[in-house]
């Protein structure tokens, strides 16, 4: 008897029809043979209801009210499912946050999972019941309801699965698994049956939105197989698991895209040591994530400096950046708000070379031209024009033989 | 520095915008001196939103599941009212049910307070703080989530004002306070200053909505004075206390009516010990409330037996005695759904006599005939056709006085 830990997102679980949908394969899985605690999130929509009424209250919202606030949508999910399954037959309890419990620490709105205590949940498994807990929220120390920020709710499954030692953990989705890139750009991406969590990581991170960074962090931590797949169809998702032989042959698993970045270039900056703090610490303080830094090399003592952020905070980096260019007596500021990010993951380019150059050269040959380079063991990334974006993804998507049959 | 606790109902706390008028409220009672407790229902209308849910994923709702459901309500007005507050400039904190504790016994959807804990509270009013509670959900002696029924946070507030040896408690609502009769009926009914917790309960058993009735035997029991008062203005309203010498010149308080009643006769019934227990244990089995019962004198070894029930109860209640009535050899079974109780009710009539005689006059003047009487020491009640009630409520309120100037 295998133990299974589902989550169901918010569209999984968006109307009591839905609901009762969930539960009928909750049911199926159970019926087979399976231990199951699910994990849901609050019914589509209902989260944004919540924060607005917040927002309305208080601007910006105390965070610890804010939590008692949208906690709410969860509990709502967990008794709907509980009364779903007991209709069909199926004994079933859900369990709150505090119910578990589910500890995390204080920090209300972004709370972090510290301990999950499973004695509770394991007597309610062995009297024959499916457990029902909702994702997303917790409880401190002194007894405080917390959530874990939007998208939590992965995250809560991935630790009830690693603190009950399940077997797998299935998030359910309304995809059918991770892709070797966006079908609305390339009809021919492919779905991927395995992929390491590592590539993941930096799948998510760039942009594929499907599973929640922090909960990928967890499984890796703890090695819980993730599988991603879908609600509503029976075919196999894509299964995230600690890296394996197979993984190695495969050079590029996949290509993301991001869209939401601006970029900053100081001019003509003296190169000398702490200047590069003075900028980005202040950058860091208020909370705006730099993501690449090129600095030119330097010419009669001066430099150019670039870094790429986030396309919603370029008016609040340049309102912090542009006294202290002043201040160190740069020569201007130039901002481009054009910009994207285009990259390729893959575990297998720590054993192949030559990767990244033919990145560039398929680039190249469509005339996109490059404005910055990282790269990491797993992954290249490059800035381009804006403009360009769909026609790079299809182009590298090409180029490392991503189209065709599920392996 | 006393100690208000203060209840605000649904239509009092019905948006975002009603909520900072409460918030105002409750800041000006802080402001000139006193620690205040506040209990709050859901938003007008999002009780009603969770049943409807849990009645169409199950017919009836899980008990333990639909307490889950519904308690989320009041969890969204006890945040949002904190954080208005904290707009305010002034401190507050929310405390759910399971964070005070309220503990209460396992019967979900109708759970009675067993005991709260007030340490947690006291804590952070010593702090400086108003704390915020939910009305009407607790917490059972395992941990789950139990909810006190509908109207139930007039309960919570007294209970807490009790556990709190609170000065007083205040219940907010959309009228004025306890009026001598409906005012739809009688203009000139008058807003009643103070009356005995005895008389309230009448009141509210007999139809005036404006308490619910648990509330006010707490009350009685714990001795708490309840000040009943309008959200929207700042008049005193009624304040429901223990009896004193003032209330027992008042020889009818109030006239009260109840138009949701039904009358069942059953004709022509052996007159033996064990008839009314065969008739009527069934019918309490069925949760239907029997509120008069009348047996006319035998003749030859048969009598009448008429009893009243809620008229939407009519129909299940014919269900369970005809078969009775064939069984015990009755000749009929005569119901009719076009009838109503009016009652006059009084602390005074202990001590005066002809009260009774009065009010069956007074209706004889004109033309209303009586169908069944019931009395207890503070009221009588006169069953009538339903089509007189409003004239039956004018006549009393006037034969009794009732009208002019508040006292």
């Amino acid at each position: 008897m295998a133990l299974v830990v589902q989550k169901y997102g918010g569209t999984s679980v968006g109307s009591t029809e839905k609901i009762k949908h969930v539960a009928s394969r909750v049911k199926r899985t159970r019926d087979a043979g399976n231990d199951v605690v699910v994990v849901v999130s609050a019914m589509a929509g209902e989260t944004n209801k919540l924060v607005d009424l917040c927002n309305q209250m208080m601007d910006p919202p105390d965070p610890r009210e804010y939590d008692v606030v949208v906690s709410t949508g969860e509990q709502v999910t967990i008794g709907l499912l509980a009364m779903a399954l007991k209709t069909m037959g199926q004994d079933a309890i859900s369990l709150m946050g505090f119910q578990v419990p589910i500890h995390t620490d204080s920090v209300y709105a972004k709370a972090r999972i510290s301990r999950i205590e499973n004695a509770k949940i394991f007597d309610n498994l062995k009297a024959g019941k499916v457990v029902v807990v909702p994702g997303f929220q917790g409880i401190d120390e002194t007894g405080n309801v917390t959530t874990l920020g939007r998208g939590g709710s992965d995250t809560s499954a991935v630790a009830l699965a690693a603190a009950l030692k399940a077997d797998s953990c299935e998030i359910y989705t309304d995809v059918e698994g991770i892709y070797t890139t966006d079908p609305n750009i390339v009809p021919e991406a492919r779905k991927i049956p395995k992929i390491s969590y590592d590539e993941m990581l930096e799948m998510a991170s760039l942009g594929a939105k499907v599973l929640q960074i922090r909960s990928v962090e967890f499984a890796k931590k703890y090695n819980v197989p993730l599988h991603v797949r879908s609600t509503f169809t029976e075919t196999e998702g894509t299964w995230v698991t600690q890296e394996d032989e197979d993984m190695e042959q495969v050079v590029v698993s996949g290509v993301t895209y991001d869209k939401n970045e601006a970029k900053v270039s100081i001019l003509h900056v003296p190169d000398r040591p702490g200047i590069a703090a003075k900028i980005f610490g202040p950058i860091a303080g208020a909370s705006i994530n730099v993501d690449m830094i090129i600095q030119n090399i330097s010419i009669e003592g001066f430099t150019d400096l670039t870094f790429t952020v986030p396309r919603t905070d370029l008016t609040q980096a340049l309102r912090i950046v542009e006294p202290i260019g002043k201040e160190i007596g740069a020569s201007e500021i130039v901002t481009d708000d054009s910009v994207a990010k285009v990259s390729i993951v893959g575990t297998g380019m720590r054993s192949h070379s030559g990767i990244a150059s033919k990145m560039f050269k398929a680039l190249a040959e469509e005339g996109i031209n490059i404005m910055m380079i990282s790269t990491s063991e797993i992954k290249v990334s490059c800035v381009i024009e804006s403009k360009y974006t769909e026609l790079a993804v299809r182009v590298l998507h090409q180029a490392f033989d991503l189209s065709g049959e599920t392996v």
